[in-house]
């Protein structure tokens, strides 16, 4: 393992639970019958703990009376920062898998290059997503099996790619079923280069962060990572990606289990796993949440992709569970598996599997509308509200 | 029946699905697998199927490129009219109950009013909620037993109680442990009164409407509609409200059986539920989901309360049924009762039992975004995109 990414994972701690305590009383002091906000009460808690920011904000909110916002004031007297959500950022990244072309997909390699294009143009459904709930979208090439430079932007209606985050570590892996998806030192470089994207917009501010992605053929990585560290059987973590007939199916299960004889990675080291049967994308995202919990940053994963990387990174370091909200449970078969396996409920079950970040940006929102609760509601004694008899 | 009743109930026809084929062809040209964006697509079909707005918008959208945005407007050509999603109003009915005084509720009947002024204030979990979708709340007080000219205004910081909108109907239901709750004139005089208030806000526009309420006692009238009009008995559709302890939970439970042995409600005259055994904001928002859905405009209605007066106005016209979003599943136990029985499936399972429409908030949020799917995405052929192989 490098240097840097031991010392990331020496720094990730489990979140401290101390204040537990505080913020129920916060949240229970809230016009409103106990814990009769559900989830949303619960997701205030996590992201205050996971970011040490404790104190209801009292600011001036729109359509507050004024009198209201002042006679708030007082309650801030406990608590030691706010936890507003000013700055919602989504992680997007990009990668090919050599295993693409084992026919486990029913779209063409190219797709994923032509889907960052779109990324950046701002069609595709991450984008939609994004802006609807006010958050900016980082899109990055961790391993895109096409030079973008050699593209006609003028066609595209792009000005230049400045949008796109370089991290390039390879064209693409290689087909995991003759051997190692990458070697060992790119599954290090995926990771740090995945940390680099946070470090380098850390200085913009990062209040939660999303993270999604695009590859065509990450679903057959993904469940070949899930059957490597849980030793469930190929056919019960395999799915149909963006839907494959049976046919397809089949040759994916076999696909997945001949590269997991082929390349017997050790469960117990997740390195291994990412380099035999891995990609770059879910190397990269791993090296986002590790840098994220370092910082203690919450982190909201999409779907079974996502997943996976969180997988990889809660393997490193057990203790990330802590800072992971799963934003939805994915159509995909495995992804239930994932979940369980952390730990984790989702918010969220809305039959989505499109990736990108998508259901992270929806489940981006809910967290903050929790937030806002804690921020924003009267308390009893603000409202002359009797309590409960 | 009123004529006004009769004559909005005989205007509510079934929704028309003729074009659901030509909207699932738009979803299905946009850059993502098929139906890979779930319900997401779903809620944007029945949205345009509601408001008979077929055609994508394709107006300037902020960070998407100007070339994509013209490359997007030939896409426009096929369907009629855009369903952008601009006002969404969420109507908030506040009503006393007789009834709480059988020491149902784990709260005292003055906090129905004192959470009234606490959504004028702005600081309730509704006002908190529906800020961060961008709805406005109208505040309604179908029936509270108070008399709001003699409040103190300026001790609670309001200017006017111009925010208020007048529909009350009598001071609180008569107590339904000793006769009908309400007469049946006060039953129609509550739908008519709701129906007006959703005509008097027509004119500002109401592309999405969400439906929530206030009233200690609450949770006992619609256990008591939902075991009248089901037939399922007491104990089967009456949950702990706002958070009973179990002697209060069996009170209530006796409460709710005597009431209906008292009044015996006829399930086929739901006219008869509401006068007997149901309340003011309830019979209001039944008049608002009446009037909604004359109108083609979609209801999101919240939980258990909201979902009774659904029940009545569904009892009442069949076809109303095609007009409703369910917002979220409630803890609340009868309301999953009440979606089965309308055939529903709520967005949401949040864990909420608030009400005031605060999963309506949420909902309309989510609904908002299927929209802008349909609306914003590209095209395979805008963007360049390779299709399934």
């Amino acid at each position: 393992m490098t240097n840097k990414i031991q010392e990331i994972i020496q720094s990730i701690k489990a979140v401290d639970q101390s204040k537990s305590h505080e913020i129920q009383n916060a949240l229970d002091n809230l016009t409103k019958p106990r814990g009769s906000l559900g989830n949303l009460e619960e997701v205030a808690k996590k992201y205050c703990l996971i970011t040490g920011r404790l104190k209801p904000a009292r600011t001036a909110v729109p359509g507050m009376s004024a009198v209201a916002e002042m006679s708030a004031t007082p309650a801030t007297a406990a608590m030691s920062a706010m936890p507003a959500i000013r700055n919602k950022t989504i992680i997007t990244m990009a990668a090919d898998h050599g295993v693409a072309r084992e026919g486990v997909s029913a779209y063409p390699q190219e797709v994923t290059r032509q889907m960052v294009i779109n990324f950046l143009q701002g069609g595709a459904g991450i984008n939609v997503l994004a802006r609807h709930v006010g958050a900016r979208v980082i899109v990055v090439d961790m391993g895109v099996a096409f030079d973008f430079e050699s593209f006609d932007l003028e066609s595209l209606g792009l000005e230049s790619l400045s949008g796109l985050v370089r991290k390039k570590v390879a064209y693409g892996t290689k087909n995991m079923l003759l051997g190692p998806a990458m070697s060992r030192e790119e599954a290090f470089l995926s990771i740090e280069r995945g940390m680099e994207v946070v470090e380098e917009n850390w200085g913009q501010g990062i209040d939660l962060l999303g993270i999604g992605e695009m590859g065509i053929g990450n679903t057959t990585a993904s469940s070949a990572i899930l059957s490597a560290i849980t030793g469930q059987p190929p056919e019960r973590v395999t799915g149909r990606g963006t839907g494959i007939d049976e046919d397809r199916y089949q040759q994916k299960i076999a696909v997945i289990r001949q590269a997991l004889q082929k390349n017997a990675p050790n469960p117990d080291d997740p390195l291994d796993v990412l380099s035999k049967v891995g990609g770059f994308e879910i190397g990269g995202l791993t090296g986002v949440i590790l840098s994220a919990a370092a910082r203690h940053v919450p982190v909201v994963i999409d779907g079974f992709i996502s997943s996976a990387a969180a997988l990889i990174a809660v393997k490193m370091a057990p203790a990330i569970v802590d800072y992971l909200f799963a934003a939805h449970r994915s159509v995909e078969v495995g992804h239930q598996l994932m979940l369980e396996y952390m730990g984790l409920t989702p918010l969220l079950d809305l039959r989505l599997r499109l990736g990108e970040g998508t259901g992270a940006a929806l489940a981006m929102n809910i967290i903050e509308a929790g937030v806002k609760i804690l921020n924003e509601m009267a308390t009893f004694d603000q409202a002359h509200v009797s309590r409960e008899e």
